[in-house]
C-alpha cells in the first residue's frame, strides 16, 4: 500500500513538518503511530495540556495497547498548546471544548488544522471530509475566509464507518430514512472511559451527546457543493448509540429506506463498485474502502476490525428489510478509519491536492 | 406478591400436579427454580431425553447459576419422554424439533401443554399467548380440535418484552413499522451456548433463525380474535438480531412508526397506564408489567434483568426519532418474562380461567 | 438466620443507633443495605466528605447494583464527617488516609467506630477482628486507652477470606509458611476503581498496598493474647495480588506448610469441624462460616460468592502440595465478608458483649 | 529477525517438506500461519481426523483470529491421517489420545515428529525440549531406538513459559522448590474451549490434567544428560492452573526458594543474562528469550503476550518473598511460544543441528 503511494507522491517531493495537539490522548497516541514511519509528513511538533509541557512523549507514557514506539518519536518534548506552532500542517485531536477556539486561532495564523475534534464539524467554511466519499467538499476552503489555513474536520467516530456504506447507496438509490443502532466500543470513550465496574457483563444504553450526530453529519458529509457552501442531503437518520464491552471496532446496525428501491442484490453491487473519490493513491488509503461479508454471521469486531489496517470499513447481512427497504451490518475501526487514520488521510488528500499551506516565518 | 395470588386461588383450591419436559435444559432448571414453592402447582414429573432417564435430579445437574433447588426437588426422578404423563398440566422446555411432534401427541391425549417452544407458536389452533397483553386469545382453545387438551405457547425470549412494551403504544396508536436491533444474552442460547472464545470482548451480529420471529410472532399476539381465529396485526417489523457479551438479559433497540403518531408524553402515557389484561392476581406477575425509566442511562441488562423478580419489563430512552416517530429501549430477562415465568404465568392464567384439564385415568 | 438471631437479642432488648461514615461510597452503600431491615441496629446517621453534605441519600444515589434501598433510609439527609455524631455505634467505611485522624477522634469522644478501613487495623490497642476466629481479642478494648470508645477493625477484604480458612488449620497443625496469590474482584477496587479499557480481556498484576496487608493481617488476626496485647503468630505469608474481570468475589490459591503436616482428610476434617468462637447467633452470621466444596471444580466466584448471603468462606480443591504440604482455594464475598458484613457482624459482636458505650449527651 | 536466520542457513541450503498434522485445531491453525513464509521449511503436507479428508484448509476454515492465510496454503488438500506421509518433518499439533500411538508409527517410518502433544513428553527416548533452555537434550536422539526417526516434544503451554523463566535462576542458584498459580487463557482449551456462560465476570479454577505437568516437565526440561539419558532435576514444583477471560496469554504467578537463596538483584541479573543455548540464529527465535519489566504492573497478558512476536518470555514484579526467597510473574503466548512457535523452534534446532531425516521412498 505504502510503497505504491510513496511512488505517487514521487522521490522528489518535499516531506512535511506536522504538529500533532492532544498528542497524548488516545486517538493523539493513535495518530503517532500511523505518522512514525509515513513517507511524506514527519512528526516535528507535539502538545498538549499546560500539565503535560516540557516532557518528552515517553515520560508521559503510559501502556496502551496501541502498538510499538519509534525511537525518534520518544524524545520528542510536548509544548503548551498556547505556544507558537512552526509546523504548517497541524494535527488535531484535541477534545472538542479545547478544540473550539483554539483550532479558529491556529487556522488564521496560517496553519492547516486537520481535526479529529467534533468543535468545527458544523461550520459552514470548514469542511466536513471522508477523503474516499467527497474529496471535493475540500473546495469549501476556497472561500475567502482562507488565506493558506483553515480547518478540515473528519465526522465522528462511528459516522465515518456509517457514511462510507450509505454513500454508495445513496449515490445510486437516494437515501430517504435509516435507522441505526450502534454498539461502540470502549476506546471510542477515549480516557480514562467507562469502568470496568459500569461495563463488565453490560451494555451502556446512553452515550451522552452521541446521537445527533448520526442525524447531521451524515447529511453534510453526503450534501451537494453549491456556490461553494454544502447543501445538506435531505434524508433523515434516527439513531441509538450503545457501548458494550468491546475494546476496539464500532458496529452499526442500519434499516434504510430510498427513494429508488434497490434489491439487495443492486445495493450489493453498488456497494462491491464502490471506489474512493481521491483519484490518486494515497498512503494510509485502503486496497478497497469497504469489504462486503457474504457469510452470515460477519463482520465481528474483533475479527475484522483490523480490515485494511483498520482503514477499510466492513459491510454485512445484507439483506431486505421488511419494515424499511434493507438491512445491514457495518463495521469500523473507530481509532483508525474513525479518528486518527482518517484525519490522516484527510491531510494525504490536503497533500495531493496542494493544499498544504506554505507558513510564513513567525 | 405470592401471599395476594395465593388468596385469590383460594385456600380450598385443589393444588395441580405439573410434569415439565426438558427439564434438564437452562429454562427448563429455572421453571423448576420457579415452581418449586408456587401456591398452585406441584413438580409431580420431570422428562428429557432417553440418555438421562433414570437418573434423579440431584444426579444429572450441574451448577448453573440459576439458584438453590429445594430438596424436593432433588429427589425426582427422571423419565423418559416417551413414557406416559400423568400430570394434566404439562410445561414444556424442549428444544423445537422435538417439541413438535411430542406437544402435538400430548396435547391430543387429553394434557394441556404450556409449551415454550418455538414449534406450535404459529399453529392456528395453539395460541400464542404473553398473559398480560393477550389472555383472551385462550378461546382459540375452544375450538373443536380440542376436548380437554391443548398446546399453549409463549414467545421468542426476546419477543416477549419487546412486545409487552409495544401493545399498550400499538392499542393507543396503531403501529405500522418497527426497526429493531437486539443485544441477546448468553443464557439465551441456552447450552452449551456460544463459546468464550467467540465471544469475549466481541459481539456476534447473526443468531440463526431468530429475526423472522420479530416479524411473526408481534404480529399474532397483537392480533385479533375473528370467529375464534387471530387475525394478525397488519404492522411491519423488520429485526437485526445479535449475541452480546451479557449473561441475561435481552435488550431491544426500537425504532417505531405509528398511523396516529404520538408525542413523546403520550406515548408515555400509554406505557405508564399498562396493566394485565387479566383482571386476576396471578401468583408470578409482577405488581407493574411496565417499569418506564425516566434516566438517561437505563434500562442496563445488568441492574435491570431482575426487577419484578424478572417479570417486569424495562422501558427506557424514550423520545422522539428523526426517521420515524418514536425511539426507546427495551430490557427483559430472557430467562424469566422470555422463557420460564411467561410459561408458567400462561399456566396460571389458565389456571384461573379454569382450563387446567381433568385427565382421565390411563 | 435472622428471626433466631432476633429471639437471642429478645425482643426487650435497646435498639442501637447507628452512625454511618462514607456512606456513598461502595462499601458503605452495602452497609447501608444490609442494616436497612437489621433487628438490633438504626441507622440514625449518615455522613460523607464536605462535597454531599446537606443531601439525602437519594439525591446522591447512582445505581450500584447492590440491592434495593428502603424508602426510609432514602431521606436521611448527609452530614459532614466534622460534625458532632450521635450515634454510640460508628460503622467506618471511609478511605484509610482520612479514617486515620477521624475514627481516632470519634473514639475519644466515647463512640465505638468499628471500621473496615485500614489505617488503625495494625494500632496495639485496635483490635483487628474476624468474629468467628478471634472474638476474644475484644479484650484488647479493656485496655486503659479506652473509657468508652474504642476503634476495632476488620481485614482486608481478601484477607478476611483467607485468614477464615486459615484459622481451623492453623490451630490443628500450626502454620508454618503459605504462599498466596489472589484473584481480586472489581468492587474491590471502590470507585470508579479499574477502567474497562484496562481490564476488558486482561488481568492487572498489581494491585498497590495490597499484598502487604496479606502477611501483617493474618499474622494479628491469629495471634495470641498476653497481658492484654495481641502476639502475633509467627508464621510467614508471600503473596501476589491480581485484578480480575470479576464483580465480586476475591479468590485466593493457597499453598501452605505446617508443623503438624496433616493429611489432606485431617485437613478437611479441620474445615468442616469449624465453628463461629462467638458462642452466641448473631443476626449476621452465617449458618456455616465456611463451606468445603468437594467437587474439583468449586468455588468459582459468579457462582458461590452469595453463600451464606455473601457471609459463607467457600473452600475447595483441597489436595497435597508437591511444594509445601496443602493446596486450597478459598473465596469469599468482597463487599460483605470482606468489608460491610464482616463490620456489621463485628458490631454485633460488641452487642452481645454489652460493649456498646453510653454515649454522654453532648 | 529472520532475514538473519535466513543468512545463517544459506541461500543454497535444500527448503524441507513439512507435514502438519492437526492442522484444522486452533495450535494447527497456529502453525500454518507461523510456517506459510519460512525461509526453510515448505508447508508440503495437511492432514486431521477423517471427517476432513479430502476438504481443502479453505473449505474447512472458520474465522479464528489467528492471522491472514496465504493463498497457496488454502489450496492443501487435507489428508486422513492414516495415510502415508511423504514429508521428513512431520508437526504434530493432534489431541495427546490420538497422538500417542500415531506419532510412535510414524516416527518407526522414519519420520521427525516434532510434537506439541502431551503423549511422549516423559518418554525416555523422547526428548522434551524448549530450544532456547536445553536444546542439547536432542542428544537422546542418538539412543539406538532411532535410525533416522523419532519424536520430540516441547512442554505445556503453560510450563513452556515458566521453565524458561526458571532456567537461568535454577542454574544460578538450584531451585529447590517452587509455588505457582496460573492464569490461562481460552485459547489455551482449544475448540471449542469452555463456554461464555462458564467463563463470563468468572474464573474457573481447575483444568483437568494440567497441574501435574508443573510438576512433571520442568523436572525433566531442566534435568540433565547423563549416558544419553535425561536425570530430572530434583526440585518441586506445587501447581494450582485457573481460566480466566482472557484470549490468548498465560500469565503464571510463581514464589519460589533455592539452595543459594539470590537477592532480588543477583536474580535479575541472572534473568537479563539469559541467552539462548542453541548458540545459531533461528528463525522463529525471538531477539531476547526473556523480558524483564521493572514497572509495577507489568506483564498483562493483553498488553504483553505479543513481545518478540509472540516468542519473548515476560518476567515482572520479581521481588522478595516472605514465605520463599523470590516472588515474580511470567507471562507467554500460548499459542506462539506455549505450543505452535515452540514446536517451530525446536524443528528449526533440529535443521541446524542437521537432524532432519532423509526418508527413504515409500
Amino acid at each position: 500500500m505504502r510503497e505504491g503511494a510513496a511512488m505517487a507522491a514521487g522521490d522528489g517531493a518535499a516531506r512535511v513538518r506536522v504538529g500533532i495537539l492532544g498528542a497524548t490522548g488516545t486517538v493523539g497516541q493513535k495518530m503517532i503511530r500511523l505518522l512514525q514511519r509515513h513517507p511524506w509528513f514527519d512528526i516535528a511538533e507535539v502538545g498538549a495540556s499546560e500539565r503535560s509541557a516540557g516532557s518528552s512523549l515517553a515520560d508521559l507514557w503510559t501502556p496502551d495497547g496501541l502498538g510499538p514506539r519509534d525511537p525518534g518519536v520518544d524524545d520528542l518534548v510536548m509544548k503548551s498548546l498556547d505556544e507558537p506552532w512552526t509546523s504548517p500542517l497541524l494535527l488535531s485531536a484535541l477534545p472538542s471544548s479545547v478544540a473550539g477556539p483554539l483550532e479558529s486561532k491556529l487556522a488564521s495564523r496560517g496553519h492547516l488544522v486537520v481535526s479529529n475534534a467534533s468543535a468545527h464539524r458544523m461550520d459552514p467554511d470548514a469542511p466536513l471530509i471522508v477523503a474516499d466519499v467527497n474529496p471535493d467538499h475540500l473546495s469549501v476552503l476556497d472561500g475567502p475566509a482562507h488565506k493558506n489555513g483553515g480547518i478540515l474536520t473528519n465526522p465522528n467516530c462511528a459516522v465515518a464507518g456509517l457514511v462510507t456504506a450509505l454513500a454508495p447507496l445513496h449515490r445510486a438509490f437516494t437515501l430517504e430514512r435509516a435507522v441505526v443502532t450502534t454498539f461502540q466500543a470502549i476506546s471510542g470513550a477515549g480516557r480514562p472511559g467507562p469502568s470496568a465496574a459500569a461495563l463488565v457483563e453490560n451494555v451502556l444504553p446512553f452515550i451522552p451527546g452521541e446521537e445527533i450526530k448520526f442525524t447531521t453529519e451524515p447529511q453534510r458529509i453526503l450534501g451537494t457543493l453549491e456556490d461553494g457552501a454544502i447543501q445538506p442531503a435531505p434524508f433523515q437518520i434516527g439513531a441509538t448509540a450503545t457501548r458494550v464491552p468491546v475494546l476496539h471496532g464500532h458496529l452499526v446496525s442500519v434499516s434504510a429506506a430510498f427513494a429508488d428501491t434497490p434489491t439487495v442484490n443492486q445495493a450489493s453491487d453498488a456497494l462491491l463498485g464502490f471506489q474512493s473519490a481521491v483519484g490518486a493513491p494515497l498512503p494510509t488509503a485502503p486496497q478497497s474502502p469497504i469489504h462486503l461479508f457474504e457469510e452470515d454471521d460477519r463482520p465481528q469486531p474483533r475479527l475484522d476490525r483490523d480490515l485494511g489496517d483498520g482503514m477499510t470499513v466492513s459491510v454485512g447481512r445484507l439483506r431486505a428489510c421488511e419494515a424499511l427497504d434493507l438491512k445491514f451490518l457495518v463495521l469500523s475501526h473507530n481509532l483508525i478509519r474513525g479518528a486518527a487514520g482518517a484525519a490522516i488521510l484527510n491531510a494525504e488528500l490536503c497533500y495531493v491536492r496542494g493544499r498544504i499551506p506554505t507558513l510564513a516565518p513567525a
